[in-house]
């Protein structure tokens, strides 16, 4: 597979049955009280285990896991990879465009916090995930 | 889009959070006591209805339905349709292109058929999706 075809397949993927999202979790160690978590997910029965890990580590920004239900999950979480991969399948994207927007103004507004007033910047963003994912199974915990 | 990225994007999609299977299903009206459908099926949440919309008119290829669980539905049932379809996304496939060429030997195998040894093979066929498919929502109605 050419890159760019083998981009387009992953924003297929990523469209189809993936996830783009981002957590706000209490967590009193972090400065302002909270922990914000960004993710990007693909998912794939476990009994595709074989190709989906060839493919997985093609991409080679993750790690996998396999849930209880036996599902694997291939979790992008890292800020720079998950620009990296934001950036590859962006362009072909045709469903999941928005949140991939969202989750790099997130980012970004991460990255530049200097006060609490910025934090709670950041947490409106996160909470802006909402209406993107709504109806999704509540995998944002929200902000007080 | 260009129209391989577009392939490769379907690809992924199919590949992710769609499903390629065969019906057998007993119908006294047909011949051999079978109605034998094969189908290709995208799936998406309603959710996204207008995006998936767009995305599946640009395929062509099928129709839509609306399940009571509220997944949208694109499905691909036509002979002519499935061979079209398959002939775009298999160069890119990278999860169920085993199960998109035994799906092709099926539409073959139909299309021969003569007498009732030869209706037995393509039921045979038919049976060997159980293996490909294991573990799925028990789709494939078998065969007496």
């Amino acid at each position: 597979m050419l890159k760019t075809n083998l981009e387009a397949y992953l924003a297929g993927f990523l469209d189809a049955d993936g996830s783009i999202y981002v957590q706000a979790k209490p967590n009193p160690t972090y400065r302002y009280g909270f922990q914000v978590a960004p993710y990007i997910v693909l998912f794939q029965s476990a009994k595709d285990r074989i190709n989906f890990e060839k493919l997985c580590s093609r991409i080679g920004l993750g790690y996998m896991r396999e849930r209880n239900d036996g599902i694997l999950e291939y979790i992008i979480g890292k800020a720079d990879s998950i620009k990296k991969f934001i950036a590859l399948v962006k362009p072909f994207l045709f469903l999941k465009r928005k949140q991939a927007d969202l989750l790099l103004r997130i980012l970004k507004a991460k990255e530049i916090i200097k006060n609490k007033l910025d934090f709670r910047k950041l947490l409106d963003l996160v909470d802006s995930f909402r209406e993107l994912n709504y109806s999704k199974k509540r995998k944002i915990r929200l902000t007080p």
